[in-house]
């Protein structure tokens, strides 16, 4: 069978609708395309979850902070189409930006202070543009469940707060983050990376995880925790880090010493591409 | 028959979905209760073209830039109930402050530009305030159609352009001021005025008035029309103009010369008692 393709936000509504009648529940897995096997696990546990399953394809415009960033985001709808298909959705909402905003945007959804740091302290208004669009998209798909992935775990955590505070009728479920077999989170923008920066690539997933052990056998000092991490990144010269820090897994909020769980998350670059990726402890 | 009584989230929102699954559409009417005649007109348009009618009565204090009037706001919910009952509502959502803000809010949802405008401008914050739990009501009541006056025309505007932006799946109603026999706008404010102060606050509708008969008398100069209105509000020096404007009925933003619709709006202050009011031309 295969995958229907909405372009509309009202042929999307009547879609959805449909499926509400036929007593399905309804799964909605946003995502900005170029899908890899992190979308891919997303997909499966929609699919697991919920009787219809949308994948909502958008490159968003307003929550890149920087243009060249936007213009170089990979962007192949047919290929993304397809691996739709193979992993069992039953729709593919893929609006081009006019669809999106066909007027001027004057209204803005923000989560405060957890916007703020770490990703936002870098990447300005990025989560202001990443939670109206998804207020956006839980309006034009009213799902059961949506799905995010734990790799962008600040992500998730302004979602999870938008939700609760603004009542968004939809329960959010948190995705592991999947891995290639040398540890490099998945994401779209491994594909920018030489081969040399690929092959560096996974000492960010080892600094994390060196992170993790020193935590788990017993360190409670963020101080220490992120020295000995920061060590194993500076290894080699071509990384650049832009932030390493142990948070609190709501607030992102950085601590000092702590008892219980913590997320340590880091963003570096590699040559013009920026990865980023997270330990939960 | 009686009235429902909700005052929680979750069942106002088996509520809603009992009387879908009847098939009934939805109406929804937002109030901070003390409710008036211009809250029944609402009503009644709610009853006229839903199955199902839900009030909602909740002051919500993120809306109150001054401390001392979110304190002084009338609140007599059996009062409120009496009144929807005899109106016909089918449904009272009253949630206390701990239902709707059960943990720090750290999301709002603002409309810029038209937002810091008059009212705006005057009341920093406010239309944040509304657009945020406005927002949520519609994710708690998801309704085919909400209701608002046009006494409140900038906030209208306001949530128009929110709704529009974020599309949010209902249609806005706007209903017409309705009015004392001498012309004074219906508000709940109105109660906290002194006899004199009463006697006196039906000038702000006769400016308006002069206004309204300048421009379709054929004058389209803002400056104009200002003085004459606001002479007829000096007359009393127990009034204290906020400001009297003439604005796009879009955007909210003062306009100087003008050939299409126009809104003239005006903020006045008698005593402690700020009143506000508008006409369409």
């Amino acid at each position: 069978m295969s995958v229907t393709r909405l372009k509309t936000i009202s042929e999307t509504r009547s879609c959805i609708a449909a499926a509400r009648e036929r007593g399905l529940t309804v799964g909605l897995v946003p995502t900005m395309g170029a899908l890899h096997e992190g979308h891919g696990a997303l997909v499966r546990k929609a699919r697991e979850e919920n009787g219809y399953v949308v994948v909502s394809i958008f490159v968003n415009p307003i929550q890149f902070d920087r243009p060249e960033d936007l213009e170089k985001y990979p962007r192949d709808l047919d290929s993304d189409i397809a691996h739709c298909e193979r992993l069992g959705a039953d729709a593919v909402f893929a609006p081009d930006t006019a669809e999106m905003y066909p007027t001027q945007l004057l209204t803005s959804v923000a989560v405060a202070g957890i916007s703020t740091r770490l990703e936002g302290e870098f990447r300005p208004g990025h989560f202001r543009g990443v939670a109206t669009v998804v207020a956006k998209l839980f309006n034009i798909v009213p799902a059961d469940r949506a799905y995010f992935g734990e790799k962008d775990a600040q992500q998730l955590a302004v979602i999870q707060k938008m939700v609760a505070d603004l009542d968004c009728p939809v329960s959010i479920v948190p995705v592991a983050t999947v891995r290639e077999p040398d540890g490099l989170a998945m994401s779209s923008r491994n594909r920018r990376l030489t081969p040399e920066q690929r092959r560096i690539a996974p000492l960010l997933y080892q600094a994390l995880c060196e992170a993790e052990r020193l935590i788990q056998t017993g360190s409670s000092s963020a101080a220490e925790i992120k020295e000995i991490a920061i060590k194993v990144l500076t290894q080699n010269p071509a990384i650049r880090i832009e932030y390493l820090e142990v948070v609190d897994p709501a607030t992102f909020q950085a601590v000092n010493t702590f008892s219980r769980g913590v997320v340590v998350a880091a963003a570096v670059w590699l040559g013009q591409v920026r990865l980023i990726d997270n330990v939960k402890v």
